[in-house]
């Protein structure tokens, strides 16, 4: 990871790279082109700066003319062999091909240059050196793989040739040396069928053929069984298929064949493949490929040969403890494969019944590890992830990386290492990924004692329920009404079963994706759920329910795991959330270090009681709807919104009116003086209404008025695209006494905190505003209203009037907006539906798709979609400021809680995210690396 | 109107004006300082650099200090009253007090200066000599009038005070000069009442209150009825009431009357009600207005008195003949109010049983009118509308201006003026209001003949229709099957109404506005549609209608008048649209001088003859829904729809193939070699399935499946919001079959057209595209597709591949996307539905409310939302060209034939404009108005 901020780094294109220094500039180069869009241009300016200097880097034998800083010209893999060798940690000795070459080699005909070739031969003979061996020699064969290794990570991008070198002398070679003539033959069996697949690009299905055919004959059931002269007969026929498909003899000759993997590698930048992969990753092909070749070292040449991996601390705790698992006599394959139980490496690991450890069977080359792995550690200042294989005794190491870590073992590695002056705090905030903090606040699974999933669906809102199957929300706030604990499940959900919803311990949906309406819903309450699980099939005309393919009747237990999507049958048991003093210790840190202040979105007393728990700065987003579907309340608000006047819509909103005010001052109690930005109603009228025959029946009773009538009002209100409709601040442009009751609610709340001590901020925000004229009528009726309940109770209240940026036009015309609000909050969920023309209730047939295909770069409802959302953003907040340079400006999409936008939010300089409470430690950890220019 | 472009005249601001030439400015000030936003610098930089001039210039008797060209300092009536002075046109002498006064009085404590009263005192004494009365003389009495006049009309800001001067005294010496003691003190009961009101500040309802209690008292109905006596004790009255109100007494001295008149005119200018409207319409505060103050002459002082109104030209047919009406011994309120029944002016007017022409009554005073006449309007240039009063043989202009006129009249009248030479052309192409041609292009009923209405809609298209009533789409087929003609009645109208909507004379709807789905589509057709008729009852569950309250059955005739929404019972008479030669010219003449080029959307062959005939350079959108749509077709689509695999959605494509390639090939043929862009698919796919139980039924029979598997696709297609859905390119991307049909289609029938010697140029446009990524996908699609068909059929056609920008996340990413398409077609209907988060289809709940408010400047979907959505088709155009600078660039929507769009359009430097054929001809003309850079 890189210390200095990429953005600075840029500022110096087009100059050539210097020695030991330049190859730092990588990521920040890698920006700069993409801004400037002259790619080509900053990576040919890189490339001819180096043109001059050597072509070739050794290493081994703790030296190198590499080190981990040149990336940029010797790729990841082949600048940390030099830098590991360096330190004088043991790797087997090879060479790095530069970057460079590459280019010259495809812009000029695909020939390695008679410079490069000499240079390869050169450190070829140190390797041999280094080794003890020679390559092509018929009784000391020097064995090497070729592999690729760019500046950037490209998985896939070509295949490794192991064990080149092998022919019919030199394996007879090996096969004394390892006095295994089997593994010799399997190694030259291997080998040919690697490079006549990669090189030589001959179908892999042809060897594959060969293979069964030898073991149909045999009869044998796996590779394994076949013998070393099973195996030689196959190098023939293997050889034949080779001769056959491209008309030419397989390349005995060792140095044709390393000429040949070269050429290869080189070539493997510019396949279809590659090209494609880098157009989606933004890779500039000016960057080429390096090529490494290294002596081969086998773990399984005798006794005193093995192979393993280790770590430096526990990944799963991060416990300060040195572990790791090794198979004797095997290769590195054998311990991924998992044919064999590998045996503990430390004496402190192992078990009753365990095979003896490493530590007791080799306790030399394990003084050796431990060593080396202390050594890593420090240099890399970071938890590593070791493979090493003993050959004959001796230690080499073929990778080190920083290891991969639960979220509770990163943030204790982390606060740890800051406490052991390995790094400092700010780099701790950079080593704990925000996105991974989910896991530790939700209480989670206890996998360790669950069953087989009977189902799966989309991990929409994480954490762990456990309760009985209900199929209405109503039945929900029954069963949470005498105390049980409940999971909803409903085919979608609507906002008519949020009360359900919130009275669940979990909600699990059938259709809708991760951003469905059950899945915002849910992950806003910090609520477990599940959503679009297939094998769920709810018949709504008989009301009966299966799940993969077994009924599921009202009561049955089951239990959801929203961090996977699993479904199980009966309870689960689950751990709850520890969050412990490591982490307060962390999240202070980033606290000191991010610019960005952090709310919550919170609707009730509870969420904000929670979301300041959480460490949340205030509520940015109080939406005033949910308080609207309180069945007590549902009656009236039906009342006021099918009032046939003014003064019975009034009446209506009189009897809602205190009821409102006491869900503002529960609020305003739990925040205790922190800001609370209150969004006045924004749904269409409709979604209060019922929908089936029965519901509506029965409102018609209760208001006692003809079903007839209100079919016809219900019809009247329904809406072709609701997203687009009757709601927001324009119910108020038509109906202004809603507003005025909720301004009243809001102001008659704050009055009353005053007699309790407590100062509110209200900070009242118009929805869904696309103009100025729009905003300046609404700004004088909040006042007008305000000014009315402030003297009538004689209190002094200071509150602001803002309004949601969320249509497109608001940006646009942000400047003239700007006039008449004191903040912005962007909505950019909304934004995003209405920029990209996107609903996100029904994209689920067509964005996983686009997802998937990277027509898209990410879900735009996950992830903020900075190219077009983006720029919107930054227009508003451009033009907003350009009018009222101190107008505070947020976000309160499900945007506040993702990284990757929150880190575009400080670029543009945002004053503030929201989040769900459950997001904001995320948030407060994503703020903090994002003002720290990190990376990640 | 300003014969230079005031984009020209803008270029010097800051530049003080210069004598007789710097007012010119004004409009194009105006713009300027709306532009660069410092509205007050421009105009105070105006106001101070005429400071040191006069303050009151005089006009009458020949003379004037002031011209026409003076607006800016002496508002447009006194400049007009000037100019007309100065042509020696016989104007009631008066002067002006100019708007720089305005400031002074406003800023400098409400106080008129000594100077200003000083040059006032002059002019008064010029009138007087010029007029021979004496202001505040009891015998000679002159009277004045006092008006505001500003740069800009401001119509209601302030009333007029007539008859100022009138006291206790004067009146009698009225009462004596006009020999009628009745008018007189009606006059003075007029002037105290109009004083108070406006000057005093007086509740107007006092003074009537007082003089209905008069009239009961004398047990008269009519002011008329009262007696000379009656009025002398109203105004007692009067003052009685104004001393009460202000504890003042009624002014009785002239000059104070004066001086307080002129206060209340300046300060006027500063009420709400003025600063609201001039908020709304952007005329900066700094202009101020003038005050007129002009002698009083009446129309009712004997038979050598008359009054009355003519026209240069016939305002209705264009004839080049004087005519108008006049009454005698009368005054202008009378002729207006209609009570009496004028006169003819001419001879030749006079049909049987007509009183006596003026010409006959009073030749001398009618000779001098017709001389005055001529002058003006040879003077103006147009067809003068013309006030005159005759005071004692005296012949007095009160009023000219150019006339209202039809749309035929505007047309003759513009091409004979350049054929006498009296204008140019391009003073012709701004002459005629491009929206007016709407009236000739489409039949109209005979207003003569016409009954009264049985009820009104909104004027949803424009022409006549007449037919008998039917309820639904397929009976309408079928009574147009027969030969009969129909008229289409409908609650709304869907997309499956479309083959019945071609098939009726017009269309009828219940429900939606002027933007609704009948209302677009029928514009479209050029169908007369008359829509949201609150009066029509339709009940869908008894099939039964009722129009403004008797029952509306099948078969009934009606006639609808789609130009006024009125609905006649039976058959009214229509009048087919009569072009002419004349129109001929004109457009001729507008091509000449337009750089936009029109082009018209449509779907038929027969839609694309019309366009042709109307002018239209090519198509610009070929919708190819429509082409579904048609019965035959409709179940090869649905089976596409409901495939459920590729091959079967193939299978169902290859059916409808060829009858898209008819389809693509009549339309080329119908375009003989001009450009024809065609839309791929657009909208969802359940806008073509069934959606009542019985039609799911049918369908399901059709198919041969269960009804429960129908029901459940069409329910799992059915989305929330479908203008954001899984439509447009979208279902190219998940289902690439269909847009592999179309473009099949398109290239087929292109290669069949090469057969008949025709040179088809398809432009080939993707829907809804939000990304360059996916329009590059679909381009390749595009491409590999027609390779494939061109080489089957061995031909070359030249085809283009491009996109709508209708999407804001388009325009934000234009320079990406212009990087894989030759074109863009801003799609200007759905870009203003999602940059305004507004849906055309629910809207008709708030957008009436919002435009009648100011909120908006006017209906989004009529006129282009400049300041928003105009935003985005500048910033997607910049950034298109950015990366393409050959970028063909148009606009498809229905703003393409709205004059105002496409001046806002030729200002940016789009390409074309697209619009349906019936206003390709207002396009036209109005591209030819936006390049010659007018104002109207």
């Amino acid at each position: 990871m890189a210390t200095r901020s990429p953005k600075k780094q840029a500022k110096r294109p087009g100059r050539p790279a210097r020695a030991g220094g330049g190859q730092r500039k990588s990521s920040g180069a890698k920006k700069a082109a993409r801004k400037s869009g002259s790619r080509k241009a900053a990576a040919r300016g890189k490339a001819s700066g180096t043109r001059a200097r050597r072509s070739v880097y050794f290493f081994g034998g703790g030296r190198a003319d590499g080190r981990a800083g040149m990336r940029e010209l010797l790729g990841g893999k082949g600048a940390n062999l030099a830098e590991m060798s360096r330190l004088g940690v043991p790797v087997p000795a090879g060479f790095t091909i530069s970057t460079v070459v590459c280019n010259e080699y495809l812009e000029g005909g695909r020939r390695i240059p008679k410079r490069v070739k000499d240079e390869v031969m050169a450190a070829l003979a140190r390797v041999e050196k280094t080794m003890g061996g020679r390559f092509g020699d018929a009784e000391q064969p020097l064995l090497v793989s070729v592999r690729s290794g760019a500046r950037a990570s490209m998985p896939g991008m070509m295949d490794t040739v192991l064990n080149l070198g092998l022919n019919d002398r030199t394996v007879e070679g090996l096969a004394e040396q390892s006095g295994d003539r089997r593994f010799a033959f399997d190694s030259y069996r291997r080998f040919v069928q690697m490079y006549g697949d990669v090189v030589l690009e001959v179908p892999h299905d042809r060897f594959e053929a060969a293979l069964a055919d030898v073991k149909r004959k045999r009869a044998v059931e796996a590779d394994t069984e076949l013998r070393a002269d099973d195996l030689a007969g196959l190098v023939a026929t293997y050889k034949t298929i080779v001769r056959e498909a491209t008309g030419r003899d397989f390349p005995d000759e060792p140095m044709r064949q390393l000429w040949g993997a070269i050429g290869a590698v080189f070539g493997s930048w510019n396949t279809q493949r590659a090209v494609t992969y880098r157009r989606l990753n933004d890779i500039p092909a000016e960057w080429g490929t390096a090529v490494n070749v290294q002596a081969m070292v086998f773990g399984n040449l005798g006794d005193d040969s093995a192979t393993g991996v280790a770590f430096t601390r526990d990944p799963s705790t991060g416990d300060r403890r040195f572990f790791g698992e090794f198979l004797p006599k095997a290769q590195g394959e054998d311990v991924v494969a998992g044919i064999r139980t590998p045996h503990p490496v430390t004496r402190e690991e192992r078990r009753a019944g365990d095979p003896a450890a490493l530590e007791e069977v080799l306790p030399g080359p394990y003084r050796e590890l431990r060593r080396v792995a202390k050594l890593l550690e420090r240099h890399y200042t970071d938890m590593q992830d070791l493979e090493f294989t003993i050959q004959d005794g001796r230690l080499w190491m073929l990778q080190t990386r920083s290891g991969k870590r639960t979220a509770r073992a990163a943030v204790k590695i982390a606060v740890d290492m800051v406490r052991e002056r390995l790094i400092d705090r700010d780099t701790a905030i950079r080593r704990v990924d925000p996105g991974s903090l989910d896991q530790l606040l939700h209480p989670t699974l206890d996998t360790t004692s669950a069953p087989p999933p009977i189902a799966q669906g989309l991990p929409a809102s994480p954490g762990a329920a456990c309760g009985r199957v209900v199929f209405s929300a109503e039945a929900a706030e029954h069963a949470a009404g005498r105390g049980d604990k409940v999971i909803l499940v409903r085919r979608e959900t609507s906002p008519e079963d949020i009360g359900g919803m919130h009275a669940a311990q979990g909600v699990l949906t059938a259709l809708g994706g991760m951003t469905s309406h059950a899945a915002v819903v849910a992950r806003g309450m910090g609520k477990c759920c599940v959503s679009g699980c297939s094998a769920l099939q709810i018949d709504p005309s008989t009301g009966r329910a299966s799940i993969a393919g077994s009924e599921l009747t009202e009561g049955d237990v089951i239990t959801l795991d929203g961090s996977t999507g699993n479904v199980f049958k009966g309870e689960v048991a689950t751990v709850a959330a520890e969050l412990g003093p490591d982490f307060d210790r962390l999240m202070g840190w980033a606290d000191r270090a991010r610019r960005l202040a952090v709310r919550a979105n919170a609707d009730t007393p509870g969420d904000a009681e929670l979301a300041v728990r959480f460490g949340a700065e205030g509520i940015g987003l109080c939406r005033t709807e949910h308080m609207f579907f309180a069945p007590e309340r549902l009656l009236a608000v039906r009342r006021m919104i099918l009032a046939g006047s003014r003064e019975e819509r009034a009446a209506a909103l009189a009897e809602i009116c205190p009821m409102q005010r006491d869900d503002f001052f529960g609020i305003f109690r739990a925040l205790g003086g922190r800001p609370c930005t209150i969004r006045l109603l924004d749904p269409p009228l409709h979604e209060f209404l019922p929908h089936t025959r029965d519901e509506v029946a029965e409102l018609a009773a209760d208001l006692g008025i003809p079903v007839a009538e209100l079919d016809a009002k219900v019809a009247q209100l329904r809406e072709f695209n609701p997203m687009l409709g009757h709601r927001g601040c324009r119910l108020a442009i038509t109906y202004p006494e809603i507003y005025e009751m909720q301004v009243r609610a809001i102001l008659e709340a704050a009055c009353g905190c005053l007699d309790e001590g407590i100062r509110p901020r209200p900070e009242i925000m118009i929805p869904l505003t696309s103009g100025a004229e729009e905003m300046r009528v609404l700004r004088e009726l909040v006042e007008g209203t305000a000014r009315t309940v402030l003297s009538e109770r004689a209190r002094r209240v200071a509150f602001s009037i803002g309004t949601m940026i969320e249509v497109p036009r608001a940006a646009l015309v942000a400047d003239r907006i700007a006039e008449v609000a004191d903040f912005f909050s962007f909505g950019t969920n909304d934004l995003t539906q209405t920029t990209m023309a996107l609903s996100r209730d029904d994209a689920g047939k067509f964005l996983p798709t686009y997802v998937e295909r990277d027509l898209l770069p990410a879900d735009p409802f996950v992830s903020l979609d900075t190219e077009g959302v983006g720029r919107l953003v930054e227009l508003g907040l451009e033009r907003g400021r350009s009018t009222r340079p101190d107008l505070k400006v947020g976000i309160c999409g499900e945007h506040g809680g993702d990284p990757a936008s929150i880190r575009f939010f400080e670029e543009l300089g945002l004053d503030y995210v929201s989040c769900s409470p459950f997001r904001v430690p995320i948030a407060r950890l994503a703020a903090a690396r994002a003002a720290l220019g990190g990376d990640g």
